[in-house]
């Protein structure tokens, strides 16, 4: 009892002092605030992060995180099935979704080029991507990569992978946000 | 897939979002975060969720939550029975613990008066502190409530509840923290 608290307290707080952007004081908030939710409550949340890794796993086609394998896109009939949409993350993929404005497939790259932080090109599920093209079913790839250093470099990279391929490979629009102001 | 994510993931969102001082944005965060955690360390959170709400009970004695009834403190044969110290929250006492310089009880009431929050005098545990000068053994009680016009109000309805009692009622000392500068 060194810190003044339970042995179940102080595991709890140290395992969420572990997730990202959560110091030792916000954890042990944190803890505090479980401990008072409704024993129905903490369990939920407890099974929801069970369920999260038990159910969630890559879809073999386009490495989407979803509950069914093939995605619930890649197996969605209602889908244009001519373009794909290449993200370097499930978040990327999912704040396209939100828009509601893409209808085609995506590609998760898993990553991005980044040799600094020891991301190289085998990293990335590229030589997935490529096997995608076989059927000829697809016309468009669209690079949605970060607007930064790293993402045009994988772009780059994507691209030169694409080359020779019967495929239109393009970027997404990049400049002055609308609605924004000069 | 209205949120273009699947559901687990959609359903850990919603409860981490609930947590104080998380948003969604950051609830979404945690969530991939959790989601890139081996499985192992994901089941550790979540059992240790689940652990925090089965194994942690409230003391008897003094309302400290504990993994043991009588908890640690009361229990703790080392610890000075004469002198109890009546905290807010489990958290204040956790704080004070940390210091590693008061060797007596707590008492936690587990609130303060706020009755614009709808806490009343009843839903202190100021009943059960009254119980423990039964047997004569405590000679001194510091009202540690906080430095607020709550806290105040607390430590006053607290004192009043006290008077009569052969017990001395003391409070912490208020001022310039040391080492502060002017």
């Amino acid at each position: 009892m060194s810190k003044g608290y339970s042995e179940s307290v102080a595991r709890l707080t140290a395992g969420l002092s572990r997730l990202p952007g959560i110091g030792e004081k916000t954890a042990e908030r944190l803890a505090y605030h479980i401990l008072g939710l409704s024993t129905e409550e903490a369990m939920e949340l407890a099974e929801a992060i069970r369920q999260v890794k038990q159910r969630v796993r890559k879809c073999s086609i386009c490495c989407l995180l979803s509950e069914s394998d093939p995605c619930h896109v890649c197996s969605d009939s209602r889908r244009d099935r001519s373009t794909i949409c290449v993200v370097e993350t499930q978040r990327d993929a999912a704040a396209i979704e939100q828009t509601s404005s893409y209808v085609g497939l995506y590609h998760v790259l898993c990553g991005r080029l980044a040799p600094l932080d020891g991301i190289d090109a085998e990293d990335l599920s590229v030589e997935k991507l490529l096997k995608r093209f076989k059927n000829g079913q697809v016309e468009e790839v669209i690079l949605a990569t970060n607007p930064d250093m790293e993402g045009d470099a994988t772009a780059l990279f994507v691209q030169e992978a694409l080359r020779g391929l019967p495929v239109r490979v393009t970027r997404l629009a990049r400049g002055i946000p609308t609605g924004s102001h000069l």
